[in-house]
């Protein structure tokens, strides 16, 4: 197993990996990104994000998708939007060697957090999580304003006005 | 009441608010960030976040803090990291007034996504929320490696290899 930084040319793979979570969580038709997307996204001049990609026998079988973020409380901080791992790969300590990797990069460049969600029946995860010194936080909901919503609310406004 | 962008004079206006929410949530010794790492962050070449502040007879009494995340289902999205408003000053629509400012800009510039983070237990707020179009999403948590964390994690790394 190999842990490297992502080329353009890996995000076809990092976009079959992200589609194949999608359709475990139930939501195949929630991926609206294409692979265009997350080349130009990705590998501009000043990126969007970074990934890792695991790679058995030159095949890529996961991926550890971040970006910063800045929290008011600590500074400059990564949230690892995307650890996925195929199916049929997990428990082979991969999804660990890329969330060793992400973290090994935040303490690197001196980041004062690193942030992601997990569901919470996905009690192996958070176990996990918490033996490597992550909190898992109660009490707070996340709040998403999708596109439909947003040009609606947006409309509205202009109506109004 | 004025909604306006930030300048760099006015991050220890911003600030104070930051360290207001911390003590109501009692954590006001969790904010580590200083005026000049606001200053820092925020106006640079690329910077890390942008603010709006909200201003009463010249006082900031209000702001919204935001910046840039990257959603693998939907493309770039904005993250609501901070909204707060000068306990004396709510229910004025002053918040209400922000907010808006915060969707119109992802809106104009054609942001898939706006999130953000709710506590569960304030209901107005949800309600609020939910009667714009946001959806507050089941079964997520939160979770956090602060800086201490994440220190120790590379640090037994090491010694591990």
């Amino acid at each position: 197993m190999n842990i490297r930084e992502a080329h353009p040319s890996d995000m076809s793979s990092v976009l079959r990996l992200i589609k194949e979570l999608a359709k475990f969580e139930k939501e195949p038709e929630a991926v609206e990104v294409k692979v265009e997307d997350l080349i130009n996204s990705g590998f501009k001049k000043h990126p969007d994000f970074k990934v890792y990609v695991a790679e058995v026998e030159n095949r890529i079988v996961g991926m550890a998708l971040f970006y910063e973020r800045y929290s008011t409380w600590k500074g400059k901080a990564i949230h690892l939007e995307d650890l996925i791992v195929e199916e049929k790969y997990r428990t082979g300590g991969i999804g660990k060697a890329l969330y060793t990797e992400v973290l090994k990069y935040a303490y690197k460049f001196n980041f004062k957090r690193v942030a992601w969600e997990v569901l919470d029946w996905n009690t192996p995860a958070i176990n996990f999580y918490e033996s490597t010194g992550a909190k898992v936080m109660k009490g707070w909901r996340v709040v998403h304003m999708d596109e439909g919503s947003l040009s609606q609310f947006a409309q509205n406004i202009n109506r109004n006005n």
